[in-house]
């Protein structure tokens, strides 16, 4: 192969490649998302990543369907990636449902492409991590989805979050009271911009859209609701008197509120946030948004909400329910920023350098018995000096290195290497591997030992 | 909605949603594979679903180049989706080895696309579970090589499994021997062809190519060899004598095949099998497939081997390596036919029923107290009548339920149901919930009790 006809190696804009650092905390990521929907009585579920176009286009927004890779198959059928995991959720449950029955409850993990513009930093191909329950109208659902949040944050390890919620009845209630529900999508797209233009911009839009300063005085209070969570609620009942959509949604609101510290969570950990609408998404009750205490500037790293009608388009069953995701990669550069993401870059923690060339086959077999008692072992595939070795050990980030020359083959005995400290003590093991794999559990799982 | 403007919910031809069932079988094959994979030392790494076309094009056969989805991107960059793993790795070495170093261990569990002839019951969309080792010529490598795959199988629940190895310059030497290294193509492709259509017709095939008798007679005896693993390396001695690469190809097999029983692998599951070649892939060294014992005639559910030189076309770094590929979709089908797929339809074991409908709070405070002790518990979202509740928990199958009504509530107590056997027993917990996570232990996990 020349030079010439050689091919640039490199990924398309807006896609990349994932070296095994930053996969092993994928992949740590998502199995801790996997642990903590099951427990909940969530199954996976998975569709296929190109779907028929019209199953997918117009179902977001202008901005999905002008995003969505779409092309003709073989056959010269349209087809198209899918841009999320909602739509093809939608699909599925139209299409198993009657097999499936209700409540169902799936996750879903995996890969959404979007035609995204790159120069926000955006990324073209991204992991989602959805959980919904589909076929009831119970706020026990919407308990159990701020628990399957707040236990998913907390096994990721992350001590200071919020959960932020809301229930769009109020917002609708109260603008039923003040009669603007024909203008709601006009009005809450002026609300929507109050962190970024402030409440007299906001105000002033609102008037520019006819919408009297009296009644738009009265939507900002929602807003500007503050203090504890119970003050924030006695604000809300005010408001919401004499409305009985309004009333009705404070209600469930404050019955998931209390349901969800009755189940364990701390009050600080909880905000009822009248400001949060999730603009003109297609949510009808309870809306979610999760922030990081020490980086709210990277917007919520979890969201949801209750939905009356997931799959009206492809089916006349009535399907409501609730659900959120988790951003993957949003998730994972907030833990690289908070110093949070562990680097591990070799998911075995063992190394055993082969130096002593002759020694083969007493290589592989410590090797295999090691792993056989549960330990994650690398062996060098070349006999090479242990030196070199030792410090591929190093760049690769083994936890620990077991050495073992000529010597200590006839001796049967081996050096234990902590390769973060680069303490080494003698094991005469006198052929019992298992006496290897005590004092590497000494070394690398304290915590498992019993006390003396 | 209206019914006319309803789109029908559907999947496109060769692509398919996996439910629950089959999903929870997927996820325990990956996460088992993942185990095992990293017990050795490899990491995982991802790369795009979408490549530039340039580097998927012209890299499989004729075939995969006619079966890949390619598209232009909203950039009018020509595009394609991956059709399998190793075109991906190969991209993938030749931009990030310098970074990695070697020996590069790596897995990769992705999703590939081929636009496949759906009359012959193939799919589109399917999983596969690669693992390879770049960077080095050893032997060593060879031998882990196999030790994964054996232990994988094993770990998957498979007993009866056998491992058929053999070396491509076994065969290579002999062609050259006979002075048929320049057809060597045309013969393999007879050569493959022995199992279909016989001994005569492979011989008359090789006269038609120019094949004299006695050379084909020559070659023909290399698939002919049998009896035990020794007795064919003896064959192949015999065979291989007078040519340097032949004698070092069965040196090298010889090695291989010592040092896996070294490492404690059974000599009955592995087999010399001298007519394997997999075909005119680009392997160059030892070749292995991976038959059910049981089930033979779907073929190898993991094959692999060695190349000389994975990214020639994307960098002047010489890269040898082995590998191998676990077929998710052929081993799960494998797995159903053979009985051995237990069947989960969902991943919490434990279902509490909700009906006595003012205990609201109790019942979140029990299921999510279990939760905390380990244990998966779905709730059901709704007070309903316990029977109804209960035909659910049987239908979804649960393994248990923990049946609390007013009364149970009241007196601290709970009937444990064993969904499976129908058997109920009275918990009184005096409101330590770690008493009714005992008699799950006991239900559940009888392995795990401490013998009396």
């Amino acid at each position: 192969m020349n030079k010439a006809t050689r091919i640039s190696p490199r990924t398309l804009k807006g896609f990349r490649d994932h070296l095994p650092e930053s996969m092993i905390a994928r992949e740590r990521i998502m199995e801790t998302a996997r642990q903590v929907y099951r427990s909940f009585g969530f199954s996976p579920i998975d569709t296929p990543a190109l779907e028929y176009l019209e199953i997918l286009a117009g179902k977001g927004s202008e901005e999905t369907d002008r995003q969505l890779y779409r092309f003709q198959d073989h056959g010269k059928r349209w087809v198209g990636l899918r841009f999320d995991l909602t739509v093809p959720l939608a699909r599925f449950a139209a299409q198993h449902v009657g097999e499936l029955g209700t409540p169902f409850k799936r996750y879903h993990i995996a890969s959404v492409w979007r035609g995204e513009n790159t120069q926000l930093g955006r990324y073209r191909e991204f992991m989602q991590c959805d959980f919904d329950t589909i076929g009831t109208l119970s706020t026990v659902a919407d308990i159990e989805t701020i628990l399957v949040v707040h236990e998913l944050l907390q096994a990721i390890g992350i001590e200071r979050f919020t959960i932020h919620v809301n229930h769009r009845q109020i917002l609708n209630g109260l603008l039923e009271k003040l009669e603007l529900a024909e203008q709601a999508t006009v009005v809450l797209r002026c609300l929507d911009k109050l962190p970024k233009i402030g409440r007299d911009a906001v105000q002033e839009e609102m008037r520019t859209v006819g919408v009297a300063a009296e009644k738009s005085t009265e939507i900002l209070q929602l807003s500007e609701l503050s203090g504890e969570n119970e003050e924030i609620l006695r604000g809300l009942s005010k408001l919401a008197q004499g409305n009985s959509r309004a009333e009705e949604g404070l209600a469930k609101l404050e019955e998931i509120f209390q349901g969800v510290q009755v189940a364990g969570v701390a009050p600080g950990r909880l905000r009822i946030d009248p400001s949060i609408a999730r603009g003109l998404d297609y949510y009808t009750g309870t809306v979610i948004e999760t922030f990081l205490d020490d980086l709210p500037r990277i917007g919520s790293v979890c969201s949801g909400g209750r939905y009356d009608n997931l799959a009206e388009l492809y089916t006349s069953q009535v399907l409501p329910g609730i659900g959120a995701s988790l951003g993957l990669d949003r998730m994972l550069a907030a833990l690289e920023e908070l110093n949070l993401l562990e680097k591990v870059r070799t998911p075995a923690e063992v190394f055993v350098p082969f130096f002593a060339a002759d020694r083969l086959h007493d290589y592989l077999h410590l090797t295999n018995a090691l792993r056989r008692l549960g330990w994650g072992v690398e062996m060098y595939p070349e006999p090479r000096k242990l030196g070199s070795q030792l410090k591929y050990a190093d760049r690769r980030g083994f936890a620990c290195a077991i050495i073992v020359g000529e010597d200590e083959f006839q001796a049967s005995t081996c050096q234990v290497k902590d390769l973060r400290s680069g303490e080494s003590q003698e094991v005469r093991h006198g052929g019992d591997v298992s006496r290897i794999a005590d004092v590497l559990r000494t070394l690398l799982r304290p915590e498992s030992m019993p006390s003396v």
